[in-house]
């Protein structure tokens, strides 16, 4: 068994972004499913957009801001597209919750298995160090990973190989020995493409993406970790 | 009035690509409507994708493919999603429909009028450069645009500056000389970004990103061209 490491995905694959539904569906009445779809998906997309638009600047992208910055954005942009009230209130109410996403059930066990095996785990996220240590201890995580690492230290995001690179500086171990974790098609397929072996946690049941490389491994929640490792919880 | 090029955006901008919900709707009944917009996400998306994972390759992305194919598995991926069959006589009726996207209705007047000015004119599109002569004759604008410039050359897409810096090879002006004009938000943004004059066609109405610079201008349809250079259709 080569694999050294097991490096996770944050939002989406340790702490659940659509789990805000429910808060965003007590603050505005049938919307809020469509509030968590459009915010996830705008907040993702200003990610890429400013990573492609300056993707060789000397200290990453001259458009860069941290991800709490752009999580902010992409719920203004929610609400206003969806014609919906702008209000501090609620805007800050939403953003707390955000800083503090409900953990996946099944998360910890795995967790625990892995640091019981000795195996190193980290997460490597688009998230600034300070929303990802707030969403490490509110998850009650902080004592089961080794390293929580930010794409701030070079402000690009995923899939950006120079974000999947900052792994390299954490954690010693070739390429093909990370186990990469995802819950997010995309950010697997960029793992994939980048070296890493590959876990997509397919929670919802969706076909992968129709490009690239299929992920070296595939599981419906975070348990398939411990499958593709041979270990038992 | 310093503006000596106008750039189009093609899809979206010139041609409807949501106008293909028809024929959708026809082959899969009460999804066309779902299949575009999940066509065009993911067609946009898996751009994206490609490029960020690739962004310094020497000659474009190792994982370049042109947009005619990124295209038909945005499409395969959209079926997949929504749970529809894959048919491949759907797909090429749905693929035959792409080559061929109707215009919106002001856009011959707008440009004609603008090279009866003696304005050049042009395309830079993710578009590769064969789906670009089918839908540039199919809507009958071969004789109102000076160059059909594509990404391809480049073998990245916008909004990476490389792809805009495609207009350059074929049009000597300063950046802000251009007059360029997009229906996609993410790409005014972009444009803007690179440093050409940016008119964003609003077409339905929707808030403008809250990440980056405003668009230098705005209009609600094509002939807001005219409105900006002064020019009377």
């Amino acid at each position: 068994m080569p694999i050294q490491a097991v490096v996770f995905d944050a939002y989406g694959t340790l702490f659940d972004v659509y789990s805000i539904g429910a808060l965003a569906e007590r603050l505005y009445p049938g919307q809020g499913s469509a509030i968590s779809t459009l915010w996830r998906d705008k907040q993702i997309e200003y990610t890429r957009l400013i990573s492609l638009s300056d993707p060789d600047g000397e200290h990453g992208s001259r458009h860069y801001r941290p991800f709490w910055d752009l999580t902010r954005q992409a719920l203004r942009y929610a609400l206003q597209r969806l014609g919906l009230p702008l209000s501090d209130a609620h805007e800050e109410a939403l953003m707390a919750q955000y800083a503090q996403l409900t953990a996946f059930p099944e998360n910890h066990g795995v967790l625990q298995t892995l640091r019981g095996r000795g195996m190193t785990t980290a997460i490597l996220s688009n998230g600034n160090p300070e929303m990802l240590a707030s969403a490490v201890q509110s998850a009650g995580m902080a004592d089961l990973l080794d390293h929580v690492i930010s794409v701030d230290g070079v402000r690009q995001f995923k899939t950006m190989p120079v974000a999947y690179g900052e792994v390299a500086r954490h954690i010693v171990a070739e390429k093909s020995d990370v186990l990469f974790v995802s819950s997010n098609a995309w950010d697997v397929l960029g793992a994939t493409w980048f070296g890493f072996t590959t876990l997509w946690i397919n929670r919802q049941g969706l076909p992968f993406e129709t490009i690239g490389r299929r992920p070296d491994h595939t599981g419906s929640d975070l348990r398939a970790v411990l499958d593709v490792l041979g270990l038992v919880a």
